[in-house]
């Protein structure tokens, strides 16, 4: 009999396993703090290789130690002195600039935690993937700006990816053992972000204060901000494109305020399969982490007749023209989603600067990829340097809008 | 990579697979009239080897000729002659007589869909499982009535029972290539009938037609007036209990009256999957047929924008006693689902009988249940011929009580 497998489950398995090692590239920052939550809980289970941070040494030093990470690097040489005072004393390995990032991704580790923000995350990334890691995966540019490559040479190493984004962590537990093929459409969930409600004209004139007010979930800025126009529900498409190799036409988004259903698969037959939780990042985390085990994460049990109601519309592309321009470039397809996250960081960072409204963003986002496209920089990049190439071309022609 | 199975999905495979052969055990009923429509889509993938009614001759001679079988089998002797009449000069094979019916379970499929309401089914549901076949089970009293010598049975033979239930089917997908050890609890949603809403005076005195008027699924009348009082629910926990081999004490139910998540499984870290779909039977049985293939099932397919609000809610034990009663047999095991589900049958008949109210039926079952325990007769059944004399017994005490 195929359906069970050995006596009635006792729950979550007890600890005899050896212990994982862990890297956190991106340990100073949101998800990174949140993976030292869940270690935290789990120090029988893990150990720590190597952690990395942007500019704050002395943070990255004091994760290091309360982890016992084996070696910290810091991004930003300006860092290194604080984070070696310190770790003076304690035995861990300090570094610092970019190449020193590389190695803490290269240092042998059963799972390396990606999830250093923008495109400062797209090389160390690629590292671990080209030395055939488990790469649990919350950068979003490097799937973004060079998914193509990203997973031409995970293919070629025999990495494994696994997706720490919420929805697109939610849609590979929905997964299953289902095979890929039969698949009719996968749909991530929005909150909505804080302009869910608002008219278009009010959302185009929105503050950086309320565009940072995001209802359900902490997380950086960048992320935040992209959150309110759903910009980062358009990047996450093209993500999940790469991840499961579904068409772009087969990728939905529906609006859900709760943020407890993360992602959905459908089938030919009628059948949705869904991945819930309340909204923690430490849920996708801890499953990354334990794969394909379970362990604790600290994150609240969902308890659906606690949350009553949940929700669900069709998103406003018309008020959210960000979703729209991404969904454009992935059907596009090419190297216009490179294209499209290079000139969105750029007119983020304006927005975030006091040089242009809120409305602009996407303004700014859609002028520079048909500037890209004029200049026949939209192509597919063949490698990440190539992607990278695009990026900075984008970065500069998005750059000269705003002048 | 371990993540990409191939190229772009390109949605549901060609037909190019040797056609199944399908045997419909309970034709006539409701899941097996479903059963008939999907398999009227899918006519190139499929055969059908023979088809099992209860009383309907004639009706089920022409299921017969419309899906092609090769065998037909009345259960009940009187509906022979109409049969045969019906059958004249197709070449189509028809018997009469219980084991007729065992015969048509017998005989070579790839699938067998095991339908037929009530006691009746247990006989040649198990002859399918003890003949090693694949058997998509909507029968509940198989595993309600002799869940244990049934799962004995399947271990045994090799049988793989496919849930045909919307619930566990659900709770199946949800389930994919998870760890089961690793589950910590398992949710069944229940709609809350027509009595949701209802005081629990009003309940007590619910009219049979009012028990009849389910809010969202059509089904036989037995089944219907369980789902009033979540008897049906109770009933599910203990398929679910040997279908999943999860404890007692993990399985829960939660009210969610629009019926489209149909059940759920969580996880240590916080992580929840679960199976949805618009409320209509022939999506679990097209999953069940096509396993582990998809088809089309002629359901409409689920859009949550358009549905717009799920809701839940935690049940009622007070106003639903039928429900705390079968959690208490569930947790009291041994027995006691089997005494639980035979006393519900004759009180479920004598409501139908008028000779109680609503609100007694759940009342005669807890006093046959006591009955049954004090005169010994809930010991766990050690095959199906002693799950059946403790039915026969339990019907007996519980008649005995309506006297």
């Amino acid at each position: 009999m195929s359906m069970v497998q050995g006596a009635n489950a006792t729950g979550v398995r007890g600890g005899e396993a050896p212990r994982r090692s862990v890297s956190i590239l991106g340990a100073t920052g949101s998800i990174g703090r949140s993976t030292a939550q869940v270690l935290g809980l789990q120090r029988a289970r893990f150990t720590v290789a190597a952690v990395a941070g942007g500019r704050d040494g002395d943070g990255l030093g004091r994760v290091a130690i309360e982890l016992g990470a084996r070696f910290a690097a810091v991004a930003d040489p300006a860092g290194y002195e604080s984070l070696k005072t310190r770790l003076a004393g304690t035995g861990i390995e300090a570094a610092a600039g970019p190449q020193a990032v590389v190695e803490a991704a290269l240092r042998p580790a059963d799972v390396v935690i990606a999830a250093i923000a923008g495109t400062a995350g797209v090389a160390p990334t690629i590292a671990a993937i080209e030395a055939g890691r488990t790469v649990a995966l919350a950068n979003k540019e490097t799937l973004v700006c060079a998914g193509g490559p990203a997973m031409r040479a995970a293919a070629a190493s025999g990495a494994r990816l696994l997706p720490l984004d919420s929805e697109h962590n939610a849609i590979f537990q929905a997964l299953g053992d289902a095979d890929w093929t039969t698949i009719e459409t996968m749909t991530l969930t929005a909150s909505g972000g804080p302009f869910r409600t608002w008219t278009a004209e009010r959302i185009a004139s929105a503050t950086k204060a309320e565009a940072l007010a995001h209802p359900n979930w902490a997380m950086g800025p960048k992320v935040t901000i992209d959150s309110a126009g759903l910009m980062n529900k358009g990047l996450e498409l093209v993500e999940a494109y790469h991840l499961f190799g579904v068409a772009a036409e087969r990728l939905k988004v529906v609006v859900h305020p709760q943020s407890v259903v993360h992602g959905l698969v459908s089938f030919a037959d009628g059948s949705v399969t869904a991945g819930l939780a309340l909204p923690d990042m430490r849920v996708p985390i801890a499953h990354c982490l334990s794969y394909p085990e379970r362990i604790e994460s600290g994150a609240r049990k969902l308890d659906l007749a606690a949350v009553g109601s949940l929700t669900f519309e069709a998103p406003d592309l018309v008020r959210f023209p960000a979703l729209r321009l991404a969904m454009e470039a992935l059907a596009a397809g090419q190297g216009l989603p490179t294209v499209l996250n290079a000139a969105n960081e750029i007119a983020v960072q304006a927005f975030v600067d006091g040089r242009i409204t809120f409305g602009q963003i996407a303004v700014v986002v859609e002028r520079a990829c048909e500037a890209a496209l004029a200049a026949g920089v939209a192509r597919e990049p063949a490698d990440v340097s190539e992607a990278l190439a695009i990026d900075h071309r984008t970065r500069q022609l998005a750059a000269g809008l705003l002048d």
